[in-house]
């Protein structure tokens, strides 16, 4: 993957690109929110009122009362939540593309201490319930990490998704193999959107144990919720967080951003429109001469496979994006992606494909 | 310590408080910053022009090529950079009330996989050449975790200072042991603003090696800053931060903060405000009959023997504000702090006191 | 205290010493019991013959079925049991002179990844129900690691033992306050030859939930065994052994000599006789002048105050020990210390006196 | 691979098997010594006459001034040498079969709080400069951890052996992509007896930094050594070992035996004979019907391709040994093993397959 650091002094001349739906800023509401909360006093570490009505918005979404944790960023959330749920002599199985095994400089092994990640082959980054039970049995003698845990993201890194009879297969398999389920939901919006399926469809009545879902990509400045629907496994979790460095005193400006969300709809809202930029992208450009689509586009996400020429020719008309070794270019579209910009990149692969 | 989360049902009813500078929100400085990065998208991870133009604004602040990395919170900053001062059988030196051995719910041990903190006595929380010698030789045999590392807090968590003169003794103590010298920074603007001295001066002119500086106790929402001054210190402490949790992806909100609060001068402005609030509070009530000031009121704290039923009283009336085991109340003045309420503070101490 | 790998060159002029139970080798029980165990061949990893046995030696000296496993030493044994007590944002419970605390280069705080210490005060290096709830309920905030469990040591590291009532009231106390108990048994022989009661008696029937009963300073090569009277406590902890290199491939050279000791008696036998010539010196040396015994001489060691020229007379006279910065020499007694010796050494301190 | 654990009661009523290396007990060689070191009193941890020895007989062998340590088994030796080569952000290129990543239960993960294994595609298990090569510069972006060691196992764990040309190809490449280079030698005696080369030329001649070199497998009770020859990279090791529980207090049993292997040649000679039980049986099979040898036997390993009956007629017969899934045994040979053995399992097979 490009190094984005390495990006910036060029992109600097630049209009909205799709590299990533990190390069949005914050949204309206989310915006609004923080605003509302920066009036006066409120008591530090989640001892305020925005953390507690952020909470409850979130049982409310998802119907149940679950046990609701802040994080800073997915990095932690996801390696805090797996970390609940092993101890360092146990394993996580996930799919070979799982942002945790790629993406994440060894986070998972660090917050819990060594829980081994174990990869399982996959079609398009989904895991399935044969996968799975292959490798939770292919050793059980002690020389070999414990496989204690199952992690999914939805949607997936190359923007497919679960549908609720995959994800309900899977958890079957889980609690037959005596696994506990997380799911990355770094774009979980994306993912509810794309199905139509509520929050709670998706989750704990498909047998997820553990969600992180993620606000950052839904157009918030920072903070992702840890969601523990088994909330046994909640226990001392916030300990867990304040010793990784994960309590923030001014919480209100974490929580209150996710209680305009949540309240005002705008995470779907949000969520649906950058789908519908990316399916539209997706749609105009699959049939022109030389590009295919690597993936469905089922979220916010279109992968392409572009001749290197026509990348080099993006690129020299300012486009920003990834591209992986063996060929291959991610589009990313965002909370606020711009139909003019998504018309502007379709001509101009248009014209280098012509 | 009181629990701040039990205390918020009560103070949601409340005015403004001095139970903790953290208590307060973000200052418009900073909060205009942030809205002014909030405009189009800019690479993540630290790739944008935010990050970029900070770093820059803590190098012509400090005078000097230092690394510039940014944390969450003071948590995360503290732990990491002590971390990369040690492996992880080595120690650390600290006093007694340093936060990261009273108030970090085993942080540091947890980032640097075990450094084991080495209390030394010390007196009103700051640390001797003498006692950081004195720990330092202690024991030299391999079953005691090898000192590395020295940490001091400028202020003190009692709200004291160390003297550009008492920081020269220690860190010339520190070079002759082969110690490095850490210094936690959480309130270092109310330190500057008090000694009148400038950050160069208290940090690597007197043989500071890393420095957290806060920024969120100085008005913004979140993030710290880890400065290296001794710049080999800093290799890979990127890959360190972006393993432990700690890299932002929408980093200019982060950023952007600190380019506005050093720029215009902010930093110190509210920092001496906050200073002269507590001293001024101080000063009016430490000749009230059954009243002490525990430690000179040198930065934005004032500790104070209260006798229990004035305590009583004061929470009677309404005010938030730590107590301690043995007596004591703590009152902590924000970048907000108004002298409406300071008054109003005096005026309950002093009826309750006559 | 000494660093004894200074001291060898010295010592090779010597004949016995009494620096350390550590310097004794393999008493003839054990010996025999490795030489009868290396025959032919046997599973690898525990699945042998012996360490079956030794399993049940154990379950039937502790009249209970605990869970046997077996570590290869003390600083091991000991923190894998603690860090299966705790999380890393727990703490432990321990006195001043805890050998955790002091003299294992922090390998607790290694093993559960942060796990830290809470240094309760004691008097001669016991603790008491008392201090174990005043340092339980000193902090109830998120910002202080959660005590979890409790540390004794029995003998203590100054010689002293811990009554079978004591122990009662101390488990009463860890009970109420929801805290689990572990002993630290690097001597556990010996305080049953001192206490006269069963291993039963001083451990499960008295509350601890979990034992590491010292081997090497008993009379074996290496070898520790951690005994889980609360079985539930075991879960998984063959796992944890593997992953931290605790598990012996040829378990049969661990296990064989517990056999052997267990079955013939060998191990309170020896830990009597050198309980006997701890309190033979002491009685004899007592009362010379210029002397005083430091702690009761419960155990197998003696800590006596000597004027530091006696301590250089000593010295002088070639004999090896360890002495504490503010005075006092530490002498063990090991299961093959001579009597000859004793007396040459008793010899060598009137002499001193006089 | 079978749990050893499983099988052990039916392995008593059996005569030497060919499981694995690991069923053999204790050289004679390495009996003398521990029972010739097991006289008197000697320092503990390292301090013994022992311990100095054994270091200057590795120093001889190795014809150079290394850094000697000396850990309880092959999990914490190639765990402790790979974490002293990387921080925990760092990473280590492995072959898919390296023995760390298969059979270690996330102990190289455990014992550097989270440095990734990053498995590159081999040959049977051997790692190539151009497989190095590709994982090292796959990812140079800050979500990937560093890669900072590369481990080869010699001989593999298939039994084959990387010529001294292919470890000085590896080298060079790891040299120019600034990687240390780690030899897991669990079995490097067979490796310098199968080529005839010197230790010396095998290792730091050939550009390695840093070898374990298995004693356990050799014919000891218990105990590898680490061999430093970058003895920067030796720094505060002794610290590693004591805080990771892999400080010996009696030292000397571990030290001992290695002074009689190395100084009597034994640690050659056994290694010598495996080897040639190993090749003989491999020869004396590779033509039998439905039998084919998966590897080159060249070292004391033979795997072979079994049709299933003939498994079970093996396991009928009462012979040990691991199986894999996909099919394919394995049969090592120890230090020692006897001929007629080795033929009555050749005629055992020669039976089942005619």
């Amino acid at each position: 993957m490009i190094d984005e650091r390495k990006a910036w002094t060029q992109s600097m001349q630049q209009p909205q690109q799709f590299a990533s739906d990190n390069y949005a800023g914050v949204c309206p509401e989310a915006w609004a929110a923080m605003n509302e909360a920066n009036s006066g006093h409120e008591p530090a570490y989640g001892g305020d009122q925005w953390t507690a009505r952020a909470s409850e918005a979130f049982r409310t979404l998802f119907e149940t009362p679950c046990e609701v944790f802040f994080a800073f960023n997915g990095t932690a959330a996801n390696s805090l939540a797996l970390a609940s749920l092993c101890q360092s002599y146990h394993s996580v199985i996930c799919s070979e593309s799982a942002h945790v095994e790629t993406d994440e400089c060894g986070a998972p092994e660090f917050f819990s201490n060594g829980s081994k990640l174990l990869v399982a082959p996959s079609s398009n980054g989904k895991l399935t319930p044969e996968a799975i039970r292959s490798i939770a049995l292919k050793r059980t003698d002690i020389h070999y990490p414990k496989p204690r845990a199952v992690t999914i993201t939805q949607p997936t890194e190359t923007g497919e998704l679960y549908t609720l009879d995959e994800i309900h297969a899977i958890s079957a398999e889980c609690r037959s193999l005596g696994l506990k389920l997380h799911m990355d939901g770094a774009r979980f919006a994306n993912a509810c959107a794309s199905l139509g399926c509520s929050p709670a469809e998706m989750t704990w009545k498909a047998g997820v144990d553990v969600l992180c879902f993620g606000g950052t990509k839904n157009g918030m400045a920072v903070g992702e919720a840890v969601i523990f629907f088994d909330t046994k496994l909640a226990e001392d979790f916030d300990y867990r967080c304040k010793q990784a460095g994960q309590l923030a005193s001014k919480m209100r400006f974490l929580a209150a951003p996710w209680v305009a969300m949540l309240e005002s709809g705008a995470w779907l809202r949000h969520a649906s429109h950058a789908n519908a930029c990316a399916q539209d992208f997706a749609h105009r450009v699959e049939s022109l001469p030389g590009i295919k689509l690597m993936f469905k586009a089922q979220a916010n996400a279109v992968f392409l496979t572009l001749p290197s020429e026509i990348a080099e020719g993006l690129r020299a008309r300012g486009w920003l994006f990834y591209t992986f070794i063996g060929g291959g270019a991610r589009f990313m579209f965002a909370w606020d992606s711009s139909p003019e910009r998504v018309t502007a990149l379709v001509e101009d692969l248009r014209a280098l494909t012509s």
